[in-house]
């Protein structure tokens, strides 16, 4: 049987019954968005994310400034959705030795300026030679309490930060425009789209950053980053929580930019919602909880339902990114 | 100008002035084998690793099984060398969808037998698919002192532990012999060479022991784990220190079974001892310091000095492993 038969989900959830174990200190293991361990500060919070070229991120239309700092943005994410604040940064970075050393140079451009705006250090990590570009980030953040994926319970409302899909439609856009394009010193290059349209959703794509979790993670019961797709990641949580979904199609909130650029496509915003990469925070919370986010349904004993605008319910799918599916 | 042609020395100098920062609780970034944080129960210390495929290791001649177990050797080798004791472990995967499933199996299997021997938890990661197997480790450790690179002093004594070498040596065997040895269920392939000889040096090629720093690390002036070659690391423990060392050749500890198999491979065992991989303890402390390791010299003012057997010095090359050199 090959990697792709089996899927990603099934290898992931294989690891975490092999490794199941009770190690003192260890509050949470394999499983959700980064790992907990008690210590005497309270808790420590670490996740590590891999990116390989070719699989994460194109080079013919990203640039290394670009790369550097989306991979610091996907790990951060992670650490936000547990409710954590992210410190310490270690970065391993793999290119081919041919390599312009101006390439290297922008990369850790790219992570310096992540560290600015996520106030981490970088600390550590490895460089070495490879054929393709590969990176993996591991960071280690702290908090006092953290929210994992379990937790949902029932008439819980469902919540989303931001918008859901932008990324997903910066990536088809980029596909077309085919080169990069500099946004991180003003843009120079032709679009094919007015700049207020285009320009923040390949931004959301090609350095998206993640969604602090200050305003939420008091209220919140459960949460989770969306990082393969929002459906997928909902049926996560749900799973995790041992609970089902009622979700409002119409209350997923859309930017104006992605409705124009999908006509542009020729896409469907409902595809474009299922893209991923959105590294916004998804989250349960009691009724009436006053924050900045956008409420799409709630918590249901079980099944995963998407109801439409004529009040017609649907069975939900759980689309989105998987490593390994066929 | 292209990253081979800057080399990996100065790649990681490049980032460690550019990210050197003043952070409360950060004792160690960027430079030694590990980074140090403290924290309220004593020090955290934190290290992260890459292994690429045809690069790192060769899928003709090692199974998924040792490549798991050497994964988490060198990565506890380097928490190791800061004198202290691993307990979290992280993996990033990497493979191609059509990877055989097994592969992946026995990769872990690998992974839980270091688990075993090193005392750690495997709590995080990442699966990934990729064109080539790519993978990466972190590893979180505590200590209440640690040995860094810096602290060597003019008049101490230079150790290490165990024989040097040998992993160089096996992986000249293992190119002759081209295909996988499955050490970790006995062996049944035909070998060039009489068991007793050839296991004991491709085993510390295929599945190293990391050396455990416990009995050295209370008199250790300053320690680095030997993962590049020995003449290498030894200059960037003399450097940090801002020392020199003489180093009598006639007391590196080599293998018996080193000199057996370097004659059948037509290789001088001067050309093994540089060749890393080691995984064995250099570090420096006062003279008649009691424990089982060799001294094989002592740190000077300045320079870097090889003695022979007849007495003559001649000037120390850093020769070992680097990425990205031409």
């Amino acid at each position: 049987m090959k990697l792709f038969e089996v899927g990603e989900l099934s290898l992931v959830e294989k690891l975490r019954k092999k490794f199941k174990k009770n190690v003192p200190g260890l509050i949470l293991g394999i499983g959700d968005d980064a790992a907990v361990i008690r210590s005497a500060d309270g808790l420590t919070v670490i996740t590590s994310d891999m990116m390989v070229q070719d699989v994460h991120f194109n080079l013919s239309w990203t640039t290394a400034y670009q790369l550097g700092f989306k991979l610091v943005s996907v790990n951060v994410s992670d650490i936000y959705a547990m409710g954590a604040r992210p410190h310490f940064l270690l970065i391993n970075f793999a290119a081919h030795k041919d390599t312009d050393a101006a390439f290297f140079d922008q990369f850790y451009d790219g992570i310096e300026e992540a560290l600015h705006v996520y106030n981490l250090s970088l600390i550590g990590g490895d460089v070495v030679s490879s054929d393709h570009v590969v990176l993996s980030a591991s960071v280690i953040g702290s908090a006092i309490h953290t929210v994992s994926r379990k937790g949902a319970r029932i008439g819980d409302k469902i919540y989303v930060t931001g918008q859901i899909g932008d990324a997903s439609c910066g990536l088809a856009l980029m596909k077309k425009i085919g080169m990069p394009v500099v946004i991180e010193k003003g843009i120079e290059s032709k679009l094919p789209l007015e700049k207020d349209i285009i320009v923040p959703l390949i931004k959301r794509h090609l350095m998206p950053e993640a969604r602090n979790p200050e305003q939420y993670a008091p209220s919140a019961t459960a949460m989770i980053d969306i990082s393969d797709g929002l459906f997928i990641d909902l049926f996560r949580l749900c799973r995790e929580s041992g609970v089902g979904a009622n979700i409002y199609k119409e209350r997923i909130p859309v930017s104006q930019e992605l409705i124009a650029a999908s006509q542009y496509l020729g896409m469907s915003p409902d595809t474009l919602i299922t893209g991923g990469e959105d590294y916004e925070l998804l989250f349960t919370a009691p009724e009436n909880s006053a924050f900045d986010a956008c409420c799409i349904g709630e918590i249901a004993k079980s099944g995963m339902k998407i109801i439409d605008k004529k009040g017609k319910t649907h069975n939900l799918e759980a689309r989105g990114y998987r490593h390994f599916d066929a």
